[in-house]
């Protein structure tokens, strides 16, 4: 008989994994960032981005690929833009850093930007831009990662499944938010694919020759999964590599040099954009209202987040539910 | 036997054209910002935006729809953002207008947004965006345009086919610009199945109940075009929403308020951003020799934008081949 999931509060987890990354060499300031994405997950039943990323999180740190006492270094301010040099580190602890220049940035000149470069991030992008919302302004984030697609015809990979985040208020309810990558499939469903024998559908990914597969294996083992939409997916993904990378400084997804076996974080960039529509602009808020009640009204079956706030809700009145698998890790990894 | 294509030098097909919307009521400095742009897509050979469009915006200029005279307003000016109100004039003009001091706060700050609302666009958008990378700077614009697509499980039409575009400066050749709808297939290719009698492929649109379809009359009967990979073509097409309409006061898709029948242009807002990566940042250009040339040792049979540059080479050494039809219209319409 399997055993039962057991039921743990918010702040208990959040103190575990802060443990695990600290254990794992990160300095204390920062795991309280990193681990806030994870616990954010978990919390809102985004168990992909949850504590299944926290074990390359902690391998990453061991093997030195990233490092989690990297202090980042503001390289240049204007009076509508940060740079950060992660120098290594994590881009949740150069937003952290920097988040509330940024915010007053945004409320005196309508628009700021945060280009983070040398940045790791292996998290949902969601949380970094959720609290935007929360506050008034809209945020547009994105981030590339290690090349694992292939892009406009290409057959190999040179992309990463470069993430894009969108957030805006809504006076009647939680943010509109969505953060989505840019492949047909991500590479963890691809994995889980492959662990329990399964095909995947046409489309998602080729093999080493560039020939379309429906064999999770080949799609790994040399070959590359493929952007959504064909060409228009791949050229949002090209649009992340030089907002996140090409801007920032930070290396492109065909440039990793992390090293094999182990899920590793991904190093590269972010970029974020934040605007305040409250500088010259009126009734932003009735009109987020009007579009959320017309694509309600056009048939939408729920508000992007809408699940997740759901899950929230539940999680925040009764903790969450941890199978013993990433219980016995999250212990484990956090020293008991 | 039909009569042979005429070639025509760009400068006379720019008279023409400017003549033709001078004629319906534009005035004569707006019309030269509009016809750039019809006639840049008929020069790089993207016809589906070039002469066939200038029957809608005639039209809409004659019946009162748009407003061919109105001089943009600008409502706000900080360090970093132009706010424009458009009174109903085209997105054309205010970029003209607002342009010289957008680059300048770029070139300042790093970034720059302008936002451009109650305008008319009816165009190819790479045509706005191009030359901000001509001159080395990162841009990203969007429109709304009136309500034509489901989204997110819906089944009737609440969104634009909302355009999204980009445009990065590459040091070995012409920008990398792209530009793209949030549709699977355009309002226009559908028109073409329908005229020519050919059921659309699956996927492309529902009819009048929400129920998938492949007629193209069902999906112009009042059914709805469907998103690019769908949820997160929506998420896209709604993040336009957000960005073209609600912050810069134009209408929503939703809102659309013109007349039936005939072609007209749309009435909602612009959002473009124009970053400066030499603000703080350093070698952007061999950044980006590098991305592209990985594209293409990936396989990418080219960059977007290269076909474009192909057809604007022939046409700046012969002009354009207008066949018969095209020709008589745009005689017609610039009065002979």
């Amino acid at each position: 008989m399997a055993a039962l999931p057991r039921m743990m509060e918010l702040p208990e987890l959040d103190a575990l994994v802060r443990r695990a990354l600290v254990r794992a060499g990160m300095a204390e300031a920062h795991a309280g960032h990193v681990a806030r994405g994870i616990v954010a997950c978990e919390r809102d039943g985004a168990r992909s981005h949850g504590l299944l990323r926290l074990p390359g999180f902690v391998h990453s740190l061991q093997i030195g690929w990233a490092d989690g006492r990297a202090e980042p270094v503001c390289t240049c301010e204007t009076e509508s833009q940060l740079r950060f040099d992660a120098r290594n580190g994590f881009a949740q602890v150069v937003l952290a850093q920097a988040r509330a220049r940024l915010v007053e940035k945004a409320r005196r000149n309508g628009v700021a930007t945060l280009l983070s470069g040398n940045s790791h991030h292996f998290a949902a992008l969601w949380p970094d831009i959720e609290d935007f919302a929360a506050e008034g302004l809209v945020a547009f984030a994105c981030v590339n990662s290690k090349k694992r697609m292939a892009a406009w015809g290409g057959g190999r990979p040179v992309l990463g499944t470069n993430a894009m985040a969108f957030a805006a208020p809504r006076p009647d309810g939680p943010p509109l938010v969505w953060d989505q990558s840019s492949s047909v499939l991500s590479q963890g469903d691809v994995l889980l694919a492959a662990k329990e024998g399964r095909e995947v559908a046409p489309g998602i990914g080729c093999d080493a020759q560039g020939r379309p597969t429906t064999s999770p294996e080949a799609i790994l083992g040399g070959g590359a999964l493929l952007p959504f939409a064909g060409p228009k997916g791949a050229s949002l993904a090209v649009m992340v590599e030089v907002l996140a990378a090409a801007l920032t400084g930070g290396p492109f997804g065909f440039e990793d040099r992390s090293p094999a076996g182990g899920a590793t974080t991904s190093l590269g960039g972010q970029f974020l954009l934040v605007v305040d529509p409250g500088v010259g602009g009126s009734d932003f808020a009735g009109r987020m209202q009007a579009l959320t009640a017309a694509l309600l009204e056009a048939g939408a079956e729920r508000m992007p987040g809408d699940r997740r706030y759901a899950a929230r809700r539940r999680a925040l009145a009764e903790g969450v539910a941890l199978d013993v698998g990433p219980l016995e890790m999250l212990i484990t990894l956090a020293g008991g």
